[in-house]
């Protein structure tokens, strides 16, 4: 993957989605004795990185009928926005077991959910027979080049505005499902700085991308881990993703559920930021991980989609 | 008040205090058929605007031996930040029962907790003899000038944003409890802005501030009012803030408990900012009375201290 591509994403992508902040707290970095910056995706149209991929993905079809994904996360979304964006319609395959937050959050971006019947095991072959019977034009949540080049956009803005606050990474950590974000975002940043190392971030029993490079293939996990981070509750890397991964990316760092926790808590606390499970990965690895890392460190918060708890 | 005492504050306080960003929202703007600036309060130094008013009137005194302040909110930590920076000491009285994560937060920023043996009914006295005690410098949570002129250069800050982005308020909405807030702020906005209108919130049964401009005197409240904006539980104006409410205040909108809670979740979903109840007033507000308010509307958001709920 060329960082070309991900410049021509970003031309693609450029009029919708958000060039989100890069923030910065004093008392974060206080606390864990580091300078963060923090690439603020939670903040991204639909609530994660996702709309950059799948609009990159959609921006370079020729006139499609429509879209359709295989999702029950933030792609979901992305999608939806996406079909939005080209004024087409958005079919989302979901098990009908998926929660009903995240149905209704697919909805309310005009996607049309497809569930009756569809279970975990089966979504595959209705996505299929779906996608022959209404011609529409299939997005994959990672393994595809076109949506890996659009997450890197991420990344291009990441240095741009680092390099505008005079701060240089001397790491990035980004959290890792099927590798299309980490795939974009080492593609952009090693290009642009090759000193940087890119690193990803797994929660413990979803280690698969940190076994996938050490063994030097695609280890796939027998069942979707447990795991508070459901953004990356994929089972392998892909076929697209894991040869950049294995060229680009310095290294896995895996976290406990307890600083996951610990990190989600800080990022509300402490900057007053919704993220998700999954976009504070990369804090936990450094609560867990600081002594080991360098001193000033991008952080990508991949999204923040997760439900109103009303306190008291 | 005028202008003048507003920008002395903000020369004393400048070096301290964040310059909390004018937020928008394309999604809370089509949802609401506003145009709407955010005053990022919550992302002030302590979670609100507290610190302001407290550094305002902190580094206004002549070498103080330490701060002492009665609170169970935003302004004890807004005064042990103070006193921190000033590097004396701060005293927080606060009742027994006053909740753990309160005493925490205050105690987070360095403050010593008085609370044994202390009630609601009796703290004024407890605070009196230790001010007697220590020869302390007692902060007031409203009702001087000092603080009122350190609340109002959120709305000296909140107006020289908009200008910077183009887009002019016709109305301000700030949360009222005992005043400060409102007081300082619709002073600098009416200097700068004579025909913006400065509009109160307050929640239904908390009611005070708009009785008493009604009535032209200060009305007090029988008993605590009950309402999630725990910010605004004050049972009356002070008699500095009330001239200075009935000279520049253009009227007070009540919203009900469910807006506030409803306000809560759109800026925790569609804009990812952790605001709390009385943060949250002012969007209750245009739920509430949008019909009624023009179309450019700026919302102090005061603050976004509140405990992180895990979830799931």
């Amino acid at each position: 993957m060329e960082l070309a591509e991900i410049y021509a994403a970003y031309r693609r992508i450029r009029p919708y989605v958000h060039r989100t902040p890069l923030l910065t707290s004093q008392l974060l970095d206080a606390l864990l004795g580091k300078r963060l910056l923090l690439k603020a995706e939670h903040l991204q149209k639909t609530g994660s990185f996702k709309a950059r991929g799948a609009l990159s993905k959609a921006l370079a079809l020729e006139s499609p009928k429509g879209l359709l994904a295989v999702s029950s996360g933030n792609h979901a979304q992305g999608v939806a926005y996406a079909a939005r964006i080209l004024g087409v319609k958005a079919l989302i395959v979901m098990p009908e077991e998926a929660s009903p937050y995240k149905k209704a959050a697919a909805r309310a971006y005009g996607a049309e959910v497809v569930d009756q019947g569809v279970r975990v095991e089966n979504r595959e072959e209705v996505a299929k027979a779906l996608l022959a019977e209404t011609g529409y034009a299939f997005v994959h949540p990672f393994d595809d080049p076109l949506v890996m080049a659009g997450q890197g956009t991420a990344g291009l803005e990441l240095m741009a505005q680092a390099g505008k606050l005079g701060v240089f990474p001397e790491a990035v950590l980004v959290p890792v499902g099927g590798g299309g974000l980490i795939a974009g975002v080492a593609t952009a940043v090693k290009a642009l700085s090759p000193s940087t190392l890119v690193l990803g971030v797994e929660p413990k029993g979803a280690d698969d991308a940190r076994r996938s490079l050490e063994q030097g293939e695609i280890v796939r996990l027998k069942e979707a881990p447990k795991t508070r981070a459901d953004g990356v509750r994929t089972l392998a890397l892909g076929r697209h993703t894991f040869p950049v991964l294995r060229e680009k990316v310095d290294g896995i760092l895996t976290v406990s559920e307890e600083a996951i926790l610990e990190a989600e808590s800080l990022l509300f606390t402490r900057t007053k930021q919704v993220v998700e499970p999954t976009g504070a990965l990369p804090l936990a690895a450094v609560l867990e991980h600081g002594e080991r890392l360098p001193g000033t460190l991008a952080l990508l918060l991949s999204g923040g989609n997760r439900p109103f708890d009303p306190w008291p």
